[in-house]
């Protein structure tokens, strides 16, 4: 008889040969409003067995693609330094075997982790930032690394012109003026201007990171998040935005955010799951 | 004194004088992921309490129609041909008194039970088919007769041509290619079509089952499903749908895969509620 | 140290210099199906705690402003007399020191206390009402204070063609016949008209009170109210109504019918509380 | 085919043959916390389908009884003078027929129109009263109908020493006094002094009315309530109660105040339903 | 990198070396009131992660134990007979590698799988039952494979006086008269004369079969159950059941019935994962 | 006009006039398994308004004493150090002021900020902890600033036999073997030995801080926390084991770990309601 393993459906090949690797970081220390992020790894991982594998929208399955689903990673609770250590780490071994790093979060903040090895790897690295947050303040109550200043962060390491904002409709003023001042490239509400940036990237073959923080989409379609904001996009646009993205040189990815024990109906775990699903289909790897 | 009548809000008819006869189907035993559909006509008739008889959209109002709630049947869990053939048997009754039977599910797999009654009556019969789910699997863990099989259970009986699919985006590729085949007119994702189709049924006066599974609809509007497939369509759409439908010749109805417990806001029961009072309008009966 | 005050966000104003004063309307004893209503206007204060203070919309910022929270006043349970009275009372207060009065609700019928106020301030009053009930009836069960006839209660007051009612997708028969006979001015279903409608009341200065009950807003976006009718508008819509709306002459306002028990996830709330810093970054105040 | 009849199980007796006749009062507009009381008689009914008919505590079962269950009446919410005088109306006309009259709340106020109706009938009525709450206030607010005044009114109706009071836990230090100055006959806590009041009440032939309030159990075994009290009664002791009054010559009753939306679970909903079957196989009619 | 392995907590011996095997059966198809055991036997797993492994009660530690987790299989909703063969094909291969097996279901008929191959082992077998509920009826709506009937199963098999019934406290009359008539020896509401059986079966060295029905809690303990009943035993009443019936020769065991959706609290399960590890804890392997 | 201030019920003396000091740590930070705690303070002081000032098993009320709250403090997630430093701060000027501290948690860890505080003024401190879990990890996963490690920090400041554990029924063998060989005074499972412990605090004069994890009670009483615990103690128990401490000379307390959102009956914060309410009422201020 076999141990009882439990992977993203259709996620089960060897680590050798795998393309990609899943690794999850249920980590929310830092989340300043509703916790619960934690939970969001596991509970995808879990509540995949209600996802069927094929997708309808790119007419291809999970079985096709070699994945590896790590699990979770064992994460100090209350030690964000120690915490993105324990990422960054991770995302370096799997680079190092050659293989895509997917990162499950998880609060926004392990990003960080993952940007710090991709980053080292890929000292031109772009990253495509999909959030209903701008998560450009300098700190938070004090704190430097909070989920609330994460793309800050990652502006610290890459510099300007090189994080790309969408969909971001919440923020305090200064951040709407860091990114007014140039420091980001910052697309507010939804995905307009999208398509013309990947172009650019794809000409470029610049290296890009992406980052989806579920929480972009509308909060009819996914409730379970810490923070909701109401005016968000739907399933199919963020859908197709994925799509779209996947024609640059995705180099890592993260989807965070999913607070599952906030959204009793389930609705918004199933949503995390197609999303990551359709994420795995539409990568090139 | 009178005992205490429950039935849907504006359905008081006596049998004698109905035109349309509800009846429940409380059973859910083949359902895969999360059950509850068994609750749904209960919470359907039970909350109806809060929706006015009056449709602003087709200025028309249940009192002006004549309808019997024969209330839930009482059917053997963990015997689906059983349940099945009770639900026939009832569907019969009803045709031979020459009414029209429209059935509250619980989950798909009922509609079997009623298009085998009614295709007795009207061997002509196509069947309008809503869903998120294709439902054409041929077993389900070893079971030819589980919720996810009811369409291929239909297919066997009516052959190649005569299931019109609508919505759907979910399935394992072997659904989708028996679709290809030729073998059920399959339309994913939205209503695309529908009207057309709608036109040629109506000129050839065939007999049409309309099946609803209300998980058509995208999650945001519907959680309190067993299994939410993100990407569906609005209440509005579907409330076009049925109305466009409605000029078919439509002979039996059912909408099922209300799961009452999985949506605490109770938004899920409401729209389920409105989506029977429209189609109890919208019927030429 | 200081007491624990708790306001609306942004909203730190001392009572004598503020333009805006919030007051709450704890009351929902004339529910007819779900009560809970008497929770919104301190589910509102609490949660602000995770908005933002700045409008990505507006470009503004609730700090710009003055406001000043009076907090929820102390209302009898099953007396709607005397809850009116009060109301009034706290209005007419608000008005004779020359502020805007904000009303938090509480059901729907918390609105006639404060119109009573006003229109004894403004008796060339207007209403703007967005609503998804007609709220028209002349008694319900027999009370005539019932939040279900509210919007008739004021018409006794204002008379004819003064009551501009929209998004209205739900009411009995005599209801909509009672708007078509001209005694209100009512746009089923959406926003259509309100433009037009707006550019009359400003040329015309005329003094208006605008009544957002929040279940104009389809329940996949604002599941957490008594009465969810699907069918409504989205956040964005309203967020347009809205600041359509304070391009006319607007004396006074509230939002009601948020039952923050009814939805888990807390969306609702906090789409509520976006409504109302939106509505106060709108106002020419 | 029958129409859909809904009846607490086991009471299926037609009216004529009826010994005791339930009646529903979905009440609770006075209710000064969480409301949701309302909802408690058709929740008892509906859930009822969940419980057996037989007692292996009293060796006996429902079906041995007769039992008519008349339904919820319509009440006026927000009308708390209307809603008592159709109480009482209900009341009286079963008492009128020499039939037991047992009302199923709502909120504790709906006691009062029953005590006025059995007081007409009795006017050596006492009261037995179950409850974390004296509900002793004058008034409550300014409101003197309001369950937090309902065994005030009743004591209004029978004067000092008549009501005898059990497990109160909560009230204001005034009631307390009320209480101690012999205006009541209060027992703190629990069930301390029953058998020996109810010895006294059986031997002087006094006619008794019980009213149970469910807050008289242990929120552990009764969360779904209005006001939970810590420290109350278990299961058995209420059970062991019931059956030590119905040694007294009982002639109405009552439980009232489960409010089912606030237990998830659903098992506060069970015990009320247990506590109703064995209340009804506890009387002697 | 390993693959993500979820065993019970301090449940990660090899097969080979174990001495224990936990199998799940996530089962629920004839539950006849409110589904949702099936999720059981993953949630326990899941969730353990909570848990400590060491037990204060009994001063030693999972990991001093040799117990594999095989997780759940994989069952056929929808069709008893299937499910039931696949159960007793996984029982009787661990009773062949002289392990013993450690059921976790589930609705309690999966019970009968594990008895089915157990009694094959060992002939002479009794069973200690401890439950809420007799299970004895010989059918439920005409079906004999239900989860109200599996005690009546068993006994078909054992016959008369070796199913030793505890914690009873829910049946039709019928169920009772059949244990009356000595066809079970039924111990009501508590673990009375426990000690004085396990004495006995000590003795004669009597195979035993342990199951339990974790709705023997009371529901105040354990409210994440089908069909919770009042009136229950405490969780240190059950554990020092649970210790006393190890004094006998126990072959094998299951704990059933935990639905965790239904207790959003997470109490239940967290108690049931208690359970488990003081079961295994005090079992003599 | 006033500004909305919201206190604990009855606890509305000035800062000067106080004798008691309230003061909030929303902090959970460190929480390994379901955070949530940060929310504890003001949920207890929100619901508060659903509690009598009065306590009928003390004969006094809150009005009779001087108590004032001074909110919630603004501490920094995700980094310990800080937030423990601010409410040693906090605690500190209480106490310099002559006034009692009383801490209401957030998580556990909070208690160390308070106790760092009282320690400096009274070298002489024991402490009082009942909890369900030992505390006395020396650091979990890495993180010496942990919940499950606060009371192995405290005895790092205090030393040998002045931490007098009662209730403890969770840890893992090293934290009961710390405490076996005398580091604690652990009293496993319940209060016994409590009041002879108290009789020898009051007699040595001795200063005594007492720390309340309300997870020492019962699930069944108090499931809204983060890691329930089978087995505990009833809220009568608890209320008398408070008194009981009171007759020590109690120089500082705090109630800790009420996670309001896991328990959406609401009964757990309104049991934490009631034992802040005793426990004012016990103390000799």
């Amino acid at each position: 008889m076999e141990r009882n393993i439990e992977s993203f459906i259709g996620c089960d090949s060897d680590y050798e040969n795998a393309d990609i690797v899943l690794y999850g970081a249920p980590f929310d220390s830092t989340t300043s409003y509703r916790p619960g992020a934690r939970f969001g790894p596991s509970a995808i991982r879990h509540e995949s067995f209600g996802l069927e594998t094929y997708s309808p929208y790119q007419h291809t399955d999970l079985t096709d693609r070699s994945v590896f689903d790590s699990g979770d990673m064992e994460l100090c609770f209350g030690d964000p330094d120690r915490a993105l250590s324990d990422i960054q780490s991770r995302a370096s071994i799997i680079l190092a075997d050659n293989k895509f790093p997917l990162l499950l979060g998880g609060e926004h903040l392990v990003t960080l982790g993952a940007v710090r090895a991709i980053y080292q790897k890929y000292p031109g690295l772009h990253i495509l930032h999909f959030d209903a947050h701008a998560d450009l303040r300098d700190d938070y109550l004090g704190a430097r690394l909070s989920h609330a200043c994460v793309m800050r962060r990652c502006h610290d390491l890459l510099g300007d012109g090189r994080i790309h904002q969408f969909c971001i409709r919440s923020g305090d003023r200064s951040e709407f003026m860091f990114a007014q001042a140039g420091h980001t490239d910052m697309h507010p509400f939804d995905f307009n201007g999208l398509k013309q940036l990947v172009d650019v990237l794809r000409r470029n073959r610049t290296p890009v990171y992406l980052t989806v923080d579920l929480d972009c989409l509308d909060p009819s379609v996914f409730p379970g998040t810490g923070t909701p904001e109401a005016g968000g996009v739907s399933f199919l646009q963020l859908l197709d935005a994925i799509r779209i993205s996947c024609g640059a040189d995705i180099v890592g990815a993260d989807i965070n955010e999913l607070a599952p024990m906030l959204d009793s109906s389930g609705m918004s775990t199933a949503v995390a799951c197609k999303v990551l699903r359709e994420l795995i289909l539409a990568l090139n790897c």
